[in-house]
């Protein structure tokens, strides 16, 4: 199917849902030939404007904290609410280690069912960390196919949370009922990208998920003011009786009302970063295919090392030969 | 001071230590200045054979397993063995957080005020992930030093270590007194890089460190044989009270004596891959030199983006101008 049909199926109302999985998938293909048509869909989808205006909000929070659970529970009351939603996780992990960290556990079950939700357990591991473009676009392609909000789940691990603050429009830190060293499993700088913080299993212990959102509180008091304005604050909630699960919904709500220019200024500055990140992805595989088009395989390479004797050396010589003959 | 002059300093027998300094710190510099001479001296470096012939050890192991303690211990024995020793630490997380995990306490105070001992504890954070070249940079420039040992440590958090066992001929993993999930610390694949596994702290949990052994030798079962023949063994040791402690340099002298062959394989297929991290780094330093020069800021990323409507258009564009106008 041309990228030119699944695009115009999955912008279709009736099962865009099997379009939308197949245009996923896609994008995250590592596969050359994939390469070009996912490059038109990747066109396609920024070039359309969603007939709802959409939101984007990262979820993330240290492994164990209750992210699914939350979603869960979450996600349905934005289904109460009218929306269509779309969950999407990003695995951190997988290109590290080949495995999922996200996709072994059955996760969501009642989100699942519901019509209005479309769920993407993990994407595939990419090449060169590509989880993350492949997702900023897997996000454009759930708007395009009638999502109107978007969440994007990270486990906190480090550069994860960075990469999903880099596609939200809002970032929602989930922390453990925990305190003081426990609490340090929130890396520096982490807490400074959340717009919103919500301490988890406020049900089953209640004491420490009030000490730890005090404890956050003061955390914050020590980060720099945000230049729009917004006041971040520290929620508690229960994901698995649905206590405050409605009043962070409320909360993300008038976020989202009262911070438009902010959110329209945070999207542009996001589409440099990923051209950025375009632009060195792109030269990065265009070298890789001059190496291979130029037959300089690992031994081609040791006999240049041989000959030049240093690697910076060799490389000045290779890369000036790149750079008169690759073209494309 | 010239990096020929550096490097005179760095050989010559007194007073190399301070000069050693400044050559590491000159290579892990990221200021554009700095690039210039950096190259200048490892390209001295790597054209410098060292009077004594040269072995490098990677060592790692999960947070809290004690390896500061375990290469105090080791260190000392090394030295008792009539070796040179240079510690150098790679710090994953300085990268991200802007913070150091290793820095921050005191360590391996016994080792540091030998005088046949060298210790650096922790790399300035590089862009682009540079700890992994400086820190090949800076052991080639502590052989040079007249070190002939050489640990390079890092913590088990993933990336890391596959960069460490890079730039090593042999690689130490340590293992915790724990079983079960607790060994699942350690993640896939990182056992199979280990050319030796120590259980620490046989000393306080005898038992458990048995236990965790003999769970780590079933692990390595699982693996597939080794090409170079040599057969991974689990010990226990005691960094504390030292118990162990030279039977781990024995087998690395072992290990050293009877895979000299792999070993120089093994470095060769380094520098190949050393190769193939230059070529991505100093491809990406002549993209943003480029940005710079063609006055692409944010702003005019922006304007572009405007005007071509997709980051992958707007990203060929340029790529094409940058590869037909970049010199150097």
């Amino acid at each position: 199917m041309s990228p030119t049909e699944l695009f115009r199926q999955l912008t279709s109302a009736p099962a865009h849902r099997r379009a939308l999985g197949r245009a996923i998938t896609l994008v995250e293909s590592t596969r050359p030939e994939d390469l070009g048509p996912a490059a038109e869909l990747i066109a396609l989808a920024e070039q359309y404007s969603p007939p709802k205006p959409t939101f984007r909000l990262g979820v993330s929070g240290t492994p164990g904290v209750g992210k699914s659970t939350f979603i869960e529970t979450f996600g349905q009351e934005l289904v109460r609410r009218g929306h269509r939603l779309a969950v999407l996780a990003i695995d951190p992990t997988s290109s590290l280690s080949g495995g999922s960290i996200l996709g072994d556990k059955t996760r969501m079950e009642l989100l699942t069912r519901l019509p209005e939700v479309y769920i993407r357990p993990s994407p595939n591991a990419g090449e060169l960390g590509g989880v993350g473009p492949a997702s900023r676009a897997a996000v454009l392609l759930c708007e395009a196919a009638g999502y109107d909000y978007i969440i994007v789940e990270t486990v906190g691990v480090g550069q994860a949370e960075w990469q999903v603050h880099g596609m939200t429009d809002a970032f929602l830190l989930l922390a453990q009922p925990a305190s003081g060293d426990d609490l340090q499993g929130i890396k520096r700088g982490i807490l400074e990208l959340a717009d919103h913080l919500v301490v988890n299993k406020s049900d089953s212990l209640p004491k420490q998920s009030r000490l730890a959102a005090a404890e956050l509180r003061r955390g914050l008091h020590l980060a720099p003011p945000r230049p729009d304005g917004w006041t971040v604050e520290v929620a508690t909630a229960s994901a698995l009786t649905g206590a405050g699960v409605g009043e962070v919904a409320d909360r993300m709500a008038l976020y989202r009302d009262q911070q438009g220019a902010y959110i329209r200024q945070r999207r542009s500055e996001q589409r440099v970063m990923w051209l950025h990140e375009q632009l060195r992805r792109e030269l990065l595989r265009r070298l890789s295919g001059y190496l291979a088009a130029a037959g300089l395989d690992n031994d081609q390479l040791r006999a240049r090392l041989d000959e030049h004797i240093t690697i910076p050396a060799t490389a000045a010589v290779i890369l000036a030969d790149f750079q008169q003959n690759s073209t494309q």
